[in-house]
């Protein structure tokens, strides 16, 4: 099943409208457009989707909403992490309900979890599930840094068949691809790692940028399927300073931001994230525009 | 007003039934323990309190049961925290109707903030709000370090009159000291740093340790107010080891197992919260009750 | 003997003249002026003397330039670190040789050493020395970071009777003074820490700012011996940003810098070090008088 | 002159008598072992060849070995660095004289040095230089880090040409790529990065580890100079264990006991440098045979 998995696995923003709501018809028409621009998956209820910053009904609606207008075009990947072990099952169970075909799990801390907890509350999740979990390693976003000998050991609970890897720390990838051998599902979270997590092995990446730069996401994904580094490292650089400029100022700002600056609505956001500055809204208008002249 | 707040201000755990639901009656047990002990206020719903870990109604409920408790007794500090501007507010809110003297608000991050975010947030709450706040750093928990040149600016916003700062980097004390005189209202919320803290002109020090060791924590403050350092080095040594080691692995598990072994009863942790092994717990005892020891 | 050692520990820079060769009569003028303005005792190539930039004849130069000037008057601390184990006994044993009171020895790395590396390292130099060795963890200059833990094992070598801690973090003096009782002589190295060290129950305060403010670091140490700690902190914080200003932009340039502010030669530096640009000397000029007008 | 370093740039050990002094025709016979393995350049006096705990006497005795042994066979890079200018000019000097292809200088840093001083540094050196400079960045070992930034504007410095990036942070090495393009000459000093490294575009692996397995490394860099990315990938993994540990455990010490094991003789290490335990030399000598074993 997750080796369906595989590819450019993009990730939605959630747009609000004026009331502060969630948009759900503006939300569906974003994720049209990441099919439509070819991604191989969607991740609704990332860190790119704000997850963290919805309640349960407004998760709830993200998720029936994606499943209604991705209508079985492609796999479905569902954020469901949360603070306690209880909420998190409760986002799983309703997120396989609803149709998707994995979920996401990153260990959300407050307290610094130990490995004997974060094991703990990944394999009660999985018993409770009959779907894939893509365990989720971001210690700059969830606060706990999962190693890759704790990775190693939640591929051992049956239902965590994939790793998604955001350290940025290549060695990780090799560990793992080293310990796990070519079967081992990880992807790569770090969007300036592509070329590099790709070389390593990486089976997906999984980005926001698609939302901006879908033909350049696919193209270094192609040539890397040929095998072509040459051609791959070509397009990796020529989307570079794009893929530093989104993870450095945050990637639900820069997306909208992005988006808007490609004449798309892109909704607002969600108080206590505020939009980009007008210097940097320049700054990026001038990145993106020059990495898709470069591109063609 | 927030002068009211000074010497030790203690956090109770939020213990939990076998049902995993909150334990009212035991906590206010605990709570009751904490004010006959000597503390001179009570933080619910920090860290130690698993604030992130409680619905809303079970907030609510913390808060209105500690109301009820202290009864008037001493100062209470309600921790308000959300990573939303907007449900910050309501739980601010609340606090404030139902009693509370002072909130506590950590800009919890997952995207990490900018200043400028973080400024809105806290001017955004403390606009519909009129009981003081206390603005708290804490990267280890948040992940979001507040530099001493931001809490300044923090502190021109009315209603903010107090900083908490559990940085453990003395540096910043002094900074604050110097830039705001003598009149401000900083606290001290690394506990390996009490004596330094202290010595730098912390008003208060926000611990769990109370749960534990009242007498020392009160012996130390007290040696400070009589600026007697070489008595409060003493009782800071004294009790230098229980702090580090409750630090170290955390101030939920370390309290609930330093209260099973004075005899108290102190709930369930919730999942993904696990009990300290038994070598752990093993380790505690020894130190806890040496330390008791060390002190008659 | 290594009691004699208290109080304010001052450290001479290293000038050079216009041929880039060591300037031994201004060496001694500015020695001169550390002692009659107070300095409990003196240590000639420590970091702000540039140790590691001086070949072995320049180092043995300073050494006995530094006894012919002191005469008995002050206790003297001689740095004689170096990379290799054979050459810091050279360096130790000509120090003993020249008259030296206690030589200060900082594990210098470029290989991270092991603990038992270290160990061994200060071993091998105590062997073949009668005075007592000051172990200096500075992992900010030399690259390596000792432990508290290591560093009370080193003291159970002989001659190794002194600690000096320069990391900033006070938890690691309140550990030695725990484990290893009032007797036991630490002293800080870090400026903008002196305050919180002196409460920890440090013996002396290794420091360059003597060069330039000589009557704020004495009423400090004055106060503190008084245990006048709201005396204490009102000098502190007079000369906290001038602390904070030399340990930020490097303790040979500031000192040389300040040194011609108020009127000093100070002569040339040793490239690859470079003098303040314009701007920087403006912003110390502005806080060394500010500073010496608030003592007054 | 500098595109004929390219390849694996093998790094020698300097070994020691029993009477601490530098054995030159063992040197020189483990010299002769890393070209007739097929090295495509060797770098003397680096890191691995414990330069900063040589004195002159003994850099130049290596340095002579060196040419005289190489006799043109391969372009030999030799370590100059030093913690002054001045010296670094010396040494630099002795070099070319001697018949070094270029010279390999990392900013060894006491005082934190700024950007200014590093490049006035380069700069002064390169002036007085007519072969190619290599700049090195390793905070690791030289306690500086320089930025891509930095390390693209000292190759505006004519004799600055080449550039070895140790930190491990593959960015890095696109930022390079990217600004300076295909013809710039990058090389990778981090082991475990080898793979990533080259599919960056590294136009060389400098590395230790040719010592003790020449044929994997060669192995790996043909795969890729074939651009056979899942050959150069399984390569990689077979070696990749090995390359951890000689970095986690250190250069020096790791390849003399990964000779002994080999049944080479590697002399004495120079203290405070140690042999590794012997729980440690087992471990390496599992990990040696096996990745031999598996290349075979």
């Amino acid at each position: 099943m997750h080796t369906s998995l595989q590819g450019i696995i993009a990730y939605p923003i959630t747009p609000f409208d004026e009331k502060k709501t969630v948009d759900i018809p503006l939300y569906q028409h974003l994720l049209e457009r990441l099919i439509t621009t070819g991604a191989h998956a969607v991740a609704p209820l990332g860190s790119t989707g704000v997850l963290p910053y919805l309640n349960d009904a407004e998760k709830e609606a993200i998720t029936e909403a994606t499943v209604q207008q991705v209508a079985g075009r492609v796999p479905i990947l569902v954020g469901v992490s949360n603070l306690t072990t209880e909420r998190t099952i409760q986002h799983a169970q309703f997120a396989e309900r609803a149709g998707a075909d994995a979920v996401m799990i990153i260990p959300m801390s407050y307290w610094k979890l130990t490995d004997d907890e974060i094991f703990h509350h990944y394999d009660a999740v999985a018993s409770k599930l009959n779907i894939p979990i893509m365990a989720y390693n971001n210690p700059a976003t969830g606060g706990v840094d999962m190693s890759p000998q704790l990775l190693k050991k939640l591929l051992e609970i049956p239902n965590v068949t994939m790793v998604k890897e955001s350290t940025g720390d290549i060695q990780r990838m090799h560990y793992l691809r080293r310990e796990l051998g070519e079967d081992v599902s990880f992807y790569n979270g770090s969007n300036p790692l592509a070329l590099a997590a790709f070389a390593a092995g990486a089976r997906g990446w999984c980005t926001a940028a698609h939302n901006l730069i879908p033909d350049l996401n696919l193209a270094l994904y192609s040539a890397v399927c040929k095998r072509d580094y040459t051609l791959a490292e070509r397009y990796f650089l020529a989307q570079f300073d794009l893929l530093k400029f989104i993870v450095a100022y945050g990637l639900p700002r820069t997306v909208k931001a992005g988006l808007e600056i490609l004449g798309e609505q892109a909704g607002e956001l969600r108080a206590p994230l505020r939009k980009l500055s007008t210097a940097e809204t320049a700054t990026l208008k001038k990145i993106l525009l020059q990495t898709i002249d470069s591109a063609t």
